[in-house]
């Protein structure tokens, strides 16, 4: 178990273009960003209505948000979804549904999670060990898992949730990649038996990460405390546009799946033939863990090639998918060349 | 002093056509909504880059947003201004940064702020009398007030939060319309005294209420928390993006300024020759306050003219501008039937 006391302090991300020019300022542009989980194939872009900016997003049209994305995620109901512009925005308010007591989370995880508990005044440690949440006030993990993928099964994960709620506990699952599986370990249509809140990401299967839109789905009391918190009108009108557009089109989603689930393997067999072993992830985005890996990171990063690299874990990397032909090819190649120099390097020395 | 215990509990505002379609089913369509005190006359629709729906918004973009918010409202600096996806979703945050205890409302104003306050697990009164906030641990006031305009003078205000300060308590001044004045007494630049949160609405002046951004300008430590709280990535890309052009063309918001001025003083010449007094207001809106508002509030509304009515105070309502000499008209035409009935219904009960 790994306290975590000052986990206030903001922590990294990937994601940012501004970072990557100061730490590889001499590669060339631009960037190829695969240091998210974004979906680089986003839902179409559409012409918003000018009433979506320019008045205030009404509660008729949150509604039918609501309703939506209950549907498309197995809610119960639209009064046991909360929307918010984000689910980044939700996670203290969530962490806030219990009263301060001990946080465990499950990880290594999403930053975000320890953070916004400790925000939430709760005594936060990371446990890697799934049956160690049972000790928490509030217990949060993320299925299936970023970066490694792991997926939890449904049953253990309701048993965990029924053991908490008889203490007064909470259950926090981050679904943000459920979008591409396991779907049967969703507990999305579980919440309505109370203890268990599911957060929902729209910006990262439908790779519009800039338009801010999440969900909490939950029993319909603490959706009545979220949205107390949130007030009327916390969903902008181009999130509640794109939000109920994109929600109801489940044959986008399901094409996009599998997509997804092609380029995923494609990027696995490219990594494979570099010599980069996949160790786990979604069809989001892949997991590596080698020795070397710190050194690839350098590698694409001066090419031009992001990756997520994680403080605490050197030999870790996170890379998403390739989002057109000529990232696809900038990558092989960048691979490629690192590739070809770790061959060489022992017989540099050797010489 | 009056006690708002159940505050909790969802309030009325204007700007919701739904529920106009359901007061008034057979008014003309579309509706002339000067229900709220947003400008018609929006800042000019851009088309924005596809990065700002695709990608997670960037810091550095956000710190420019701040910067310039920090300049254009009078901040000491960038450090002291959270921005926020609308003033709304701030205010349970703000009413937080002090431990729960007494929290006072100069009344009657703007309904979000006593349930935000109660939300925050203050007991929340309403006082009529500017004097009687010194007794509070949170003292809360809209300057210039929503909806009747009055405006509190900059010593006063700076008197008050000394005296709270010193007790630890805070006050928290609303400037939603400080946009159109009386800049003279903004406390925007004195936030780095501590004590005092000032809070900015980019939507109202500006136009664009669906793109959700606002401020709370306040000590450094405040807005840290604050920034916590909304987490790395608060503020949509469309509203970094318009929050960024709009708040640094100065030029554009003096020329709004002098427009708003003279379509309300066009207003309150119409409102008089139709015999309806008026009794304050900012140049986004004008307050009204006289025995026969309800019967202008219905005869309008059955036009298809919404204004605002307030439950609770059954001889007042609020009229924001038209938009369009269409508007204009339709608003005059409105009127000058309603005044016509009006003089003639003493003839009729006497016949």
């Amino acid at each position: 178990m790994k306290l975590l006391d000052g986990a206030i302090a903001a922590v990294d991300h990937g994601g940012s273009l501004g970072r990557a020019s100061a730490l590889f300022p001499h590669a060339p542009r631009p960037f190829v960003d695969l240091s998210t989980g974004i979906n680089p194939h986003s839902y179409p872009l559409f012409e918003l209505p000018a009433t979506a900016l320019l008045r205030l997003p009404e509660s008729e049209r949150l509604r039918e948000l609501t309703e939506i994305a209950a549907a498309t995620y197995g809610a119960p109901s639209a009064a046991h979804v909360a929307a918010a512009p984000g689910t980044q925005i939700l996670l203290p308010r969530v962490a806030s549904l219990v009263k301060p007591g001990k946080a465990l989370v499950l990880g290594p995880t999403y930053a975000e999670h320890a953070r916004a508990a400790a925000i939430a005044g709760h005594t936060v440690a990371e446990v890697s060990d799934f049956d160690a949440l049972v000790d928490a006030d509030l217990a949060v993990l993320v299925n299936p898992n970023n970066p490694d993928g792991r997926a939890i099964e449904r049953d253990r994960l309701l048993d965990l949730a029924a053991r908490l709620r008889a203490e007064g506990g909470l259950l926090v699952i981050d679904e943000a990649f459920m979008d591409v599986g396991p779907s049967e370990q969703s507990l999305a249509g579980d919440v309505g038996e109370g203890g268990v809140v599911v957060l929902r990401s729209f910006g990262k299967f439908f790779g519009l990460a800039g338009v801010r839109l999440g969900f909490a789905l939950a029993g319909k009391l603490m959706v009545e405390r979220l949205d107390a918190q949130l007030g009327p009108w916390a969903v902008a009108g181009s999130a509640l546009e794109y939000g109920i557009r994109a929600l109801a089109d489940t044959r986008w989603q399901d094409d996009m799946r599998r997509r997804l689930a092609a380029d995923a393997e494609r990027l696995d067999a490219l990594l494979g033939r570099c010599g980069v072993p996949v160790a786990g992830g979604t069809s989001l985005f892949r997991y590596l863990s080698f020795p070397d890996a710190l050194a690839l990171f350098s590698a694409l990063g001066e090419r031009g090639i992001l990756l997520r690299h994680f403080d605490d874990r050197p030999q870790a990397l996170r890379a998403g998918l390739p989002g057109s032909e000529a990232e696809w090819q900038r990558l092989e190649g960048a691979l490629a060349a690192w590739a070809s120099r770790r061959d060489d390097a022992p017989k540099e020395i050797v010489r």
